[in-house]
């Protein structure tokens, strides 16, 4: 399993990934599910992967390498738009399921790499994508502010109490980690560490990128007042009639 | 779907069911999944129901019908302990499912009527149990003091933080509804009313029932305080370096 979050928030956009992956309980591994596409000044583009492994190495393999032979419109590093940056990639998942899908249904497996994309290009607004394994794909907006994939359920709540668009990032970039935190105590196929950045409007490069590793002391201080501070809330509500 | 917890403290146990059932979601009705038998001053047992509603009203009723032929050993209100009682439960699945299962089979329907199960019978403890459809069961200690069935994941991780079964009734029933508000905002196949019984140690009767129905204005209250509380905790949390 995976857990992603990307969150558009009017100052910035969040994006966060964990490591784990796992073929059955006793085969696990860790890989980034984070990349980052970025020409300082002129655009950052993230990427949060989840499904398959082979398939999502393969999507953002056909991605680089085609930023590699040099800026064409096509692909990631020249598209002039996020909307067209996010046509590149649906355009690689599914140039990739195409050479595996009848390889895959041989064996009644289905090509399920999906993605979050979001960042911004020039004097566009930042704009934040999910693309499901079909290719196809929807933006987040003032209404729905966050997109999340992989092992959605338990870390949604808290999302949907505590997020909007206005959120600050600081704010959001706790509730986000808190949301990783309740996930990764429910279902032992996400785990650290967790890939986080946080992206400042307007900025037009990655300034706050940082990967929280098993015990991370940050983490651990979050976790643990978060949970002191919700049993306090509890103390202070009202009994039931 | 269905959403129901108990919880096993050392000062009582929590029973809550939503009464939400459906068949697709253009045919929503509303079913009380919450049934008691009790005996003042001898036993209380609470059965909370999930899975297809014809397979867990069938099943209560085999097991009314069985206590009105008059409380023998092999029906509820005549076993022994709570042990005993489960297993009148699980033989009463069993009687429906080996009656039911070739006509749901034609149809390629499972029968998956399962059940939490606790109370207190005379001088023994209050226990708890998960019955699962194939009616093997499972029963709570200290160590995993609470039983959900349905839609299990959004409301899970305010349990994980909160509840130990040292937690006082009072507090563990907040935080039973504040569970069940994140599921309910989370999956619309999960609705009220909300059926709540606080069962008291040692009381061997029903002192507090309550149904807590749309708009019901404590669990409003409950909710935006939860709610702001939750977002105070943000503020106050350190940010991350």
């Amino acid at each position: 399993m995976t857990y992603c979050v990307g969150v558009l928030l009017e100052d910035g956009v969040i994006f966060a990934s964990d490591s784990r992956t796992n073929a059955g309980v006793d085969n696990f591994a860790t890989f980034c599910k984070m990349t980052v596409f970025e020409r300082v000044g002129e655009r950052v583009i993230v990427l949060l992967s989840s499904g398959n492994l082979a398939g999502t190495q393969a999507v953002i393999n056909v991605l680089r390498q085609g930023c590699a032979d040099g800026g064409a419109v096509d692909d990631v590093m020249g598209a002039r738009t996020m909307f067209d940056a996010v046509r590149v990639v649906s355009d690689a998942m599914r140039d990739v399921e195409d050479r595996d899908a009848k390889y895959l249904q041989a064996n009644k497996v289905g090509f399920n790499a999906s993605f979050i994309v979001g960042g911004q290009i020039g004097a566009e607004p930042m704009r934040l994508f999910r693309i499901y394994a079909e290719g196809n794909f929807i933006e987040a907006g003032a209404d729905t502010p966050f997109f999340q994939t992989g092992e959605t359920k338990y870390g949604k709540p808290i999302l949907d109490r505590v997020l909007t668009n206005r959120t600050s990032l600081s704010d959001a970039t706790k509730c986000v980690l808190v949301s990783f935190d309740s996930t990764m105590r429910s279902n032992l196929s996400v785990g650290m560490p967790i890939d986080l950045i946080c992206y400042h409007e307007g900025s037009l490069q990655v300034t706050s990128r940082r990967r929280l590793g098993v015990g991370d002391p940050s983490f651990a201080a979050l976790s643990a007042q978060w949970g002191e501070g919700v049993r306090q809330v509890f103390r202070r509500l009202p009994d039931l009639d």
